[in-house]
């Protein structure tokens, strides 16, 4: 990989994500060298990765290039390769670009779309995990409405013009509020020869409510307001197949679609070499003590979606969320220092500074520990939180543009199929 | 394609470029159906299309929505199709989609690019005349520098770091000017170990100027531009072929390089059935009279690069560019009024506004028919200009903001791999 090896110690991490990116920048000022590998060349940030989808925001405005971070620090390299497998007992990493050794590894993988063991679905089925299945999804959903319009069959044109998202968590009934206005706003004034009441969505939940992470008052509100949107939902219902035409549940509901949206599970990103049954947890995730490191290993650690680190608070191990994952990345950074200069680490305490959702236009759920409120306040709160996270000053500014303009005219500019993904996507968009 | 047969005049345009969308404008107010037909579901905005290739702006900033400009007519449709051939005896249209008549037909299909029969640069060079093709070059530049980094061999470093631009009009001026600010103020910075000084720039232009459908002082003082930016410039040279990884001239240069760029030529797209050998002129452009009339049909025209309408001052017809498009667009809609009134239609006269380039930041050359101008009040022009020329104000905020973070930040920020090319591109690109 042509890169040097000096006599300081190399810590490589695997994922630019919340995690590693996080950790990337405590270490970089330290006396290490830093190797991050990714398999994309930026940052993404997943939770606005719905209005990517949606047509409310351009890809570049939630992506960030690694390379832009790490060249502030003279002993950070960034290696764009997919990593094949873990040679631990060589401190080796194999990847598509060759192999590099480590003298410390940070498994910062994320996690990855779980269906379950249902191969149907996956086949079948969009994610909506990376940009690339994002844009997939766009293309998708656009191509739907142009082919709604050439056909006079009127079951093609519902299962066309029919909407149906798996999973009610965050991403689901973002997705589920923002598809229900573009069925407000964009489609009667783009397709005035379409009848939009057959435009349906439907969102089908495994549990009796959505947003079931969130406090019950969160999830009352989130539902009120789904259905003023016209959203169908559906709880306490499993998808059991998905053919391509037909969504059946256990529950005994059939839907004919042509687009299912998958957002009911994720699981650990585990490693091939780092993935023996004893190191694994449910979710598929690998099993770390209270310093991050996997059970077993003194110089392999894991942050992020991808560890399981149960405590008392949080016997199942922290929530699949960027906080978990930032704060992880942050006390590793200096844990990482005291470690090698032989000081006792801290171990990690999360704190939780609350979740919140939106549904739409002034329409969000805020759970903070103190104080939980929704609507139109809660939906400011959301716009201002997703702002400021952001990384990098010309992001929160477009971001900011394109949320003022939309907002100001009930508009989603980013209609764009750039990269249809019915005529030739299929196939490549699975591996994505 | 279930568009309603009315008792009013069909008239079908074929292309959403600068000419049909002026055209479609004019003719939605009048008593007349208007089909509009296009592959892509976007107007592009082709004079920046290389700032999506070097990372300054995003793609969804430069396209515009067809549907969003169309949803204003009552009487207008768009359908997204590939139109195969022309019936002009049948007044019928094929297209992927299905077929559909017109009373008339306006072909503004653009131009496509010209290789001159060169079936190896072809396959093996890269073209910029669409938004996917521009973001495939994008990530091919970004993947080259990464592949740069992982080889030790020189001469393959080199070719991965050199970058031969053929064709010396605006868009290889501003492309190769893009770069070289690339080279200066992104390569150090996000590839601080590799050598800068192996990215190269080949500009090569036949003819003995570069920009030579501008003024000789525009000329001049662009390849001082140029030069000062270390962009190194061929002139009076043929490219003879590119096998993928050397290029040869008809001067007996050769460049080892794994990206040409090909900026050399376009032609008329024109259509099947409205291509007989005595229908078209050089450039593969439709003959037509002063009225846009394609030679010897009542009901077909032609406007914008596929039209060629000789006159006294232009007897090779209009430059193919997106002004005489506009203003073909523009005249058509009245004339098309008169002629279906029975009143004597306005033959066609060029205004020239002038023409202009831009080689980098404060370095632009503007050409006004009475004043001729270079400089850092040039790129002033040239900013202002085509901000205003951008349709939409969503699409010119997010530009300008863009434009000023990237003249402050001396930065670029939208260098993602979004779709990787190299890896699987390749084959699906050369499509598009």
């Amino acid at each position: 990989m042509n890169i040097p090896k000096t006599s300081i110690p190399r810590v490589v991490i695997i994922g630019g994500g919340f995690a590693g990116l996080e950790l990337a920048k405590r270490l970089g000022k330290q006396d290490v060298q830093v190797v991050m590998l990714d398999k994309h060349n930026y940052h993404t940030f997943q939770p606005l990765l719905y209005q990517v989808t949606t047509g409310g925001l351009e890809p570049d405005s939630i992506a960030y290039p690694i390379r832009k971070v790490l060249k502030n620090y003279p002993n950070s390299y960034f290696r764009l390769a997919n990593v094949e497998s873990i040679e631990p007992e060589n401190k080796n990493i194999k990847t598509d670009i060759g192999d590099i050794t480590y003298d410390y590894l940070v498994i910062a993988t994320g996690s990855r779309t779980n269906y379950f063991g249902n191969e149907n679905v996956k086949q079948n089925g969009m994610a909506m995990k990376t940009i690339p299945q994002s844009l997939n999804l766009r293309s998708l959903i656009l191509e739907n409405f142009e082919q709604a319009l050439l056909t006079n069959n009127l079951d093609k044109r519902n299962a066309l013009m029919n909407f149906v998202i798996v999973g009610a968590g965050p991403t689901g009934v973002e997705l589920a509020g923002a598809l229900a206005e573009i069925k407000k706003g964009i489609l009667p004034k783009d397709y005035p020869d379409l009848d939009i009441r057959q435009m349906q969505i439907n969102l089908i939940q495994g549990t009796d409510r959505v947003l079931d992470a969130m406090s019950p008052k969160a999830s009352k509100k989130a539902e009120e307001f789904l259905e003023k949107l016209g959203v169908n939902i559906w709880k306490s219902a499993f998808v059991t197949n998905y053919d391509g035409y037909t969504v059946t549940t256990n529950t005994g509901l059939a839907f004919e679609t042509e687009t299912l949206i998958w957002t009911a599970g994720v699981e650990g990103a585990t490693l091939k070499g780092v993935d023996a049954k004893e190191l694994l947890a449910r979710g598929n995730r690998v099993k770390v003590n209270e310093f991050s490191q996997v059970e077993g290993f003194k110089d392999i650690f894991a942050i992020g979606d991808v560890a399981y680190m149960p405590t008392e608070k949080y016997p199942n191990g922290h929530p699949m969320m960027a906080q978990p994952a930032i704060q992880q990345g942050k006390l590793l950074g200096s844990n990482l220092a005291k470690f090698l200069q032989g000081r006792p680490m801290k171990p990690f305490r999360y704190f939780d500074k609350g979740s919140m959702a939106t549904v739409g236009r002034n329409k969000a759920v805020v759970d903070l520990p103190r104080w939980k409120f929704q609507g139109v306040f809660a939906w400011f709160v959301w716009i201002f939180v997703h702002l400021f996270a952001l990384i990098g000053f010309k992001n929160k500014m477009v971001v900011f543009v394109n949320w003022l303009y939309n907002y100001i005219r009930f508009d989603r500019e980013a209609r764009l199929i750039i990269r249809p993904y019915k005529k030739k996507g299929r196939e490549a968009a699975i591996q994505e």
